[in-house]
């Protein structure tokens, strides 16, 4: 059972989506990720697949499809890009702490790892909790760092419906505000809560937040 | 037509998606992402589409489908996380591009616009190629900052490529290295090379690469 990424590259038809989904239902395969671009004649689909078997044979069954032109095989996006911090904040916080989550990221993907930095400075209660409510829409997310200096109201909230939807370790700065609450781990320096957002989801790590049993703010 | 993006919960079921996209495809939309997890007795599908017209009719054609659940209605990731610069290299570069993009993201959007900063420190040609490659299948990338010191052989293949499939702003920090040569911006500050990235693809900003005329190494 592997994961796989395809490229699959078609003639521009309504219902080519329909053909294409048909037989990965027929395969009972997942599907992670997916990205269709139409083009003017051609359209490419981007697509990820989880517990795939017999993938020679379900290239083939695609093959089939008259409107299918080709078929590449990739890595897959976590295969690549691995597990992400998303940081979200003010400009000033994020940068710090994104200085330290990429350093510290570097330090373990040296190591063979695939960890990455999001990040997306952000001003106002209903741009910041729409970003954190987004993250449980999105692939690969180990750990939010909340980067700003005062966090509260609709952002709260939104830290708790993703924490009941996703597993996701919260970090936040210690600032004024409720959304310190709904962390994992408050850490006053910015860089420190990089390096430790990236620690905690590291492979290559042994900092574990459980362990640290309700002290948890540094 | 506009943009939306839905959170469809279903009964566990193969063909789910099958069914979905039936309804999709009967409607014309395209696709720009979608996601989907597969629970113990439910599936949660996240979906975006474009050019979506009779919105309120297709959503009653869906749960018309017996194994829908609910649809939930969301802002797209585009309004949300807009548009995308990413960054790839070594940790030290990476983060001080990373922090001037931030820094002027931040600029950006204070004014209403929605730029985020995506980072993934690598080592190595095949790590770092494979990682320019798999951007022609992300969306919402708009420009690609190359922040190591010494890139070519397959990562410069690999730029040639991307651009080849992508409207994609390449920047390059000055180092050894054919890479340089298939870039649209050569800057030697890593601070400046962020900064530029996120002027460029901005709209509230001025900076034009086009305008340069060759003269294209700062």
């Amino acid at each position: 059972m592997v994961n796989v990424a395809l490229t699959i590259t078609t003639k521009e038809e309504v219902g080519v989506l329909d053909e294409i989904t048909k037989v990965i239902s027929a395969f009972g395969f997942n599907i992670s990720y997916a990205n269709l671009y139409v083009g003017i004649d051609t359209g490419v689909l981007n697509i990820e697949l989880e517990n795939v078997e017999n993938l020679d044979e379900f290239i083939e069954e695609l093959y089939k499809i008259d409107f299918v032109l080709d078929i590449e095989k990739h890595s897959t996006l976590k295969d690549i890009f691995g597990k992400r911090i998303i940081i979200i904040g003010g400009g000033a916080q994020v940068s710090k702490v994104a200085a330290g989550a990429i350093i510290e990221a570097d330090r373990h993907n040296i190591r063979g790892e695939h960890i990455s930095v999001d990040t997306i400075p952000l001003v106002g209660e209903d741009n910041i909790a729409d970003a954190v409510e987004a993250i449980s829409r999105l692939s690969r997310v180990g750990a939010l760092v909340l980067a700003g200096s005062l966090m509260g109201g609709r952002i709260t909230e939104a830290v708790r419906a993703v924490k009941k939807e996703r597993d996701l370790l919260v970090i936040s700065l210690n600032m004024p505000g409720s959304v310190t609450s709904e962390a994992d781990l408050i850490v006053t320096d910015p860089t420190q809560a990089g390096v430790m957002a990236v620690m905690a989801i590291a492979d290559t790590a042994v900092f574990d937040v459980a362990r640290l049993k309700g002290n948890n703010k540094f």
